[in-house]
């Protein structure tokens, strides 16, 4: 498959992909590891929080859009890194049987002023779940290398 | 051990905490789940990129700070949650034999207008490696609880 390159992302462009469906096993064991809280870790003490109920940590939310960023789209493309991550925000719990799609939205796209090589596009993405309710965006840039001359498009 | 109420993080406090050995068993879990790029995955494929051999995926580190924070404050805390993260970014590679911790300094700290039983503070968290170099910086509010009348300081 052709990579995408900087040359590839038109701002204003939505996508949509993406299908990972949260286990209450997956989000205790992210939790064990990484953010052990009551709400994360066990139904019975997570209905006595005010999660009312076992809910994912926010940090595995953002796992799993960046395993379906990679899996949709990064892992095919010439992306040379993400400097960080501008905002994040948690507007709804994720709770056992959701499935979530990512809605990528391309804000815009400009040449690396410093590095003519790479363009840095930003974008939002939207994790969103089997209603279509946003449950986190995030915004960010990430650098992409500019197609090669004489390459043709990817799609 | 007493609870840390909003009123137990005073603007300035800078404190340090934590200690996590990164392996390169772990780096290579963690994106194996969430961030499959040949630099998180494999040695070998890790030394042909601009990484340059294996480094942890910055949503690694950032699980990392959450498990510090929750071993070290969070967890004896009336934390009633964050809404979000304000910005990260991703300074230096982590990688296999690393030693993680935490700088967390209080920036402000403000009663919600909104909602007068709760205290919104705002941190800067910098993930130090071994050597004191900041690998990653992350900016984000946490609500807490105020503390109810007549309980005496934490500390």
């Amino acid at each position: 498959m052709d990579l995408l390159y900087f040359e590839d992302f038109t701002p204003g462009e939505i996508v949509q992909y993406g299908d990972i469906e949260v286990t209450g096993g997956r989000i205790k064991a992210f939790a064990e590891q990484f953010d052990p809280q009551p709400f994360h870790l066990d139904e019975t003490a997570a209905r006595d929080t005010m999660a009312g109920g076992l809910i994912a940590s926010g940090w595995h939310t953002a796992g799993m859009l960046m395993r379906m960023n990679c899996d949709n789209f990064l892992n095919r493309s010439a992306a040379q890194g993400a400097p960080g991550i501008a905002e994040v925000n948690w507007l709804k719990p994720v709770r056992p049987g959701d499935r979530l799609s990512v809605r990528r939205t391309t804000v815009s796209a400009r040449p690396s002023a410093s590095r003519p090589e790479l363009g840095i596009v930003d974008f939002t993405f939207e994790v969103l779940n089997q209603l279509g309710e946003a449950t986190m965006t995030q915004k960010n840039v990430i650098l992409f290398s500019r197609r090669p001359a004489g390459e043709g498009a990817a799609r």
